[in-house]
């Protein structure tokens, strides 16, 4: 074009013209996403001009690009997580979803599904899944997490951790369902039935005991997510959902509620998800995930490759409502400011933050600081040490440092 | 276990035990998945007790369940259609988005992509992806709709027409990029300058002339789909979104911006996408989408199996803002009942509507009928082909019937 060569890269490449860059402690699934971009003898082939010649077909399913490769590190065969330092908005794609299965992912024939609800109720019922779908549906936006998310911050995780390490292990989806109050008014709850034990169909049938309370306050029996069914990671065909309440007390293919007069002290709240004080004392049936919040861009792994502007962003989320403020601090916490929370910003829900940040080059700790509609405000890890000591093990959410040098490179840091 | 002899389907069965069943009318995807789940030997294998064998180990990127087969048509190379009748809540899954591409889908290196703005500004700059990441972002909920959507009504669609092939060139998805007013205020818009070329890099290069006005009040330049990068269908890596316009304004593969102080006429405006009237005279650049609606459960090809309740659910969007109200009739629009709306209820997304029904048995027609913010209600088809004629041929917003005879099946029915 006739003022072709006039046209500038923004600012004359000083201030825009360079992307966050993602090194080679990502892991394993990074490093195979920048070799298939390396060599133009396996990367995908692609025209000169595209406007000339013919695209391709639309096919039934769509695929993502061949640039793409978004992965999941599964450090084991059950864990997965959520590689949140590459995700944008609150939805976390359903392949994305991060994932603890301690039996592995069942396989299940949605036509022989039931959900069986008995003990102390007036009529034992077994619902199949077309039964569940015929009642009154809802939909909720809301993040899952699991208790033991950044547990390697209790006790002085590696710098070299990534957001995805540290923090993946929470996702947020739009979930379909129907309330467990429905369905527990369909078989009518035995007088004293105060606990429910939630049973799924995994090897070694995970199962909890659940206050009948909260079933019927916002429980729900869900089989869609993200608009279409449940992932089989996610509880094909249906799982419970406890909004706000720590990962495995949402259990996934579900397939028992059966209520009793108290707590039926399963594997997983006696061998398991108790939790040792500093004092001695241990605390059982912890079940609300208080605010917290990461910063996942810039984060560790990454490399800031100048000075200037860079937008912070990052997730915040509370298991008791809403998120109100965040707050960013790129000194280590002696000065903060306000981040703007992207709207609409809902209940139990994964908010997004973002703040505005000139670097200046030189060293710098980027944290971020949650409060909920109740007033909670995120501590530090100092403030949860001082509380809990360090062998608490699980439900940490405190700040975490994300240092800045002056080459650029973002690793974790204590905070 | 022990009462087992006592348990019961809900209301032994007569209530709440069968499911909408959805006819092979729906088209050859849907008669696949039918013919997978009825075939022992080609249906998906699964233990007889899940509880009782190890489950699959997690891989770094999830799949659906070989259960499930949610299948787009694409009843030629270039268009899909979101299959509406099988989803929940609002959310689109990005491989089901609805897909228009008359060149089909174009494919581009990330690396070598750039937006250029040019024509009369101040300073022509082209933007590579990096450069479009680094700005300040946004995320948006928001739904986009072919112009097309719903033609054939406009001359009496065929009765076993299903919502997919009426309603479903539209989808919603979480959107994220920089606003166009961030890009143009960094290259300075020149006086006069009140039209823009926006043209992709598709085959043929679709090109649109858009309002600078509109640009600058609340365009977009997207890179991420919920959650994650553009997917190619939709435009990787980059695409213009104009909220609550006709889809083809949304330019995919957005490759060029030209400012400029009249329309550009392309081709996408005079020879089509200009619309004839019952008069004789024409419309062009009609841009904004008005309030619509449909039913997606129970619809067009399925079939319900008994009398009873069962919930009526179903979409409803406004390219003017938020949805305000849905009505819901069963009796071919004499006697309308409010509709619960989801919430969050956000301005120009799909918004999720609720109606409890009982159907008794016998003939019924059901309907729905939106309100948005603006005052604006959804009209018949005879009111639009009284104002419009049948030769309109894109932007059929009427309601539209499903008639249920009285052995369940349900069709289109003009109303």
């Amino acid at each position: 074009m006739a003022n072709s060569d006039k046209i500038a890269s923004p600012r004359r490449g000083s201030r825009l013209s360079r992307r966050l860059l993602l090194a080679g402690t990502a892991g394993a699934a990074a490093a195979v996403a920048f070799a298939d971009r390396a060599g133009a003898q396996t990367g995908p082939s692609v025209p000169d001009d595209p406007t000339r010649v013919p695209g391709q077909p639309v096919a039934p399913v769509g695929m993502r690009s061949p640039f793409e490769h978004p992965v999941r590190l599964t450090p084991a065969p059950v864990p997965a997580f959520t590689p949140l330092e590459q995700l944008y908005g609150i939805i976390t794609p359903s392949d994305l979803h991060y994932v603890i299965a301690r039996g592995g992912i069942p396989a299940i024939d949605p036509t022989e599904y039931g959900l069986l609800i008995h003990g102390m109720v007036n009529q034992p019922t077994s619902f199949s899944l077309d039964d569940l779908k015929r009642f009154p549906s809802v939909t909720r936006t809301m993040f899952l997490e699991c208790a033991g998310n950044t547990r390697t911050a209790w006790k002085g995780a590696p710098p070299e951790s990534t957001v995805q390490e540290l923090e993946g292990w929470t996702s947020t989806s739009e979930w379909t369902g129907v309330p467990v109050a429905t369905l527990l008014k369909e078989v009518g709850i035995g007088a004293g039935a105060s606990w429910a034990l939630a049973e799924g169909s995994d090897a070694g049938a995970l199962s909890r005991s659940i206050p009948v309370d909260k079933l019927l306050s916002d429980g729900l029996v869900a089989y869609g997510q993200n608009g279409e069914a449940l992932r089989p990671e996610q509880g094909y065909p249906a799982r419970l959902l406890l909004p706000g309440w720590i990962g495995n007390t949402n259990v996934k293919w579900l397939r028992r509620l059966k209520l009793g007069d108290q707590p039926f002290m399963t594997r997983y709240e006696t061998a398991l998800y108790t939790f040792p004080e500093a004092d001695g004392s241990a605390v059982q049936f912890a079940f609300v995930l208080e605010a917290k919040s990461a910063i996942t861009r810039p984060s560790g792994g990454m490399t800031i490759p100048e000075p200037g502007f860079w937008e912070v962003t990052g997730l915040a989320w509370s298991g008791r409502g809403r998120i109100t403020r965040v707050e960013v601090s790129a000194d280590g916490g002696q000065t903060w400011g306000e981040a703007a929370l992207q709207e609409p910003v809902l209940s139990i829900s994964h908010t997004r933050f973002r703040f505005p940040w000139t670097w200046d080059g030189g060293e710098a700790v980027l944290q971020s600081r949650a409060t909920d509609e109740t007033g909670y405000v995120q501590p530090t890890r100092s403030q949860l040490v001082a509380a809990r000591g360090t062998d608490f093990g699980e439900m940490f959410n405190g700040i975490i440092g994300w240092h800045v040098a002056t080459d650029g490179k973002v690793t974790y840091v204590e905070s």
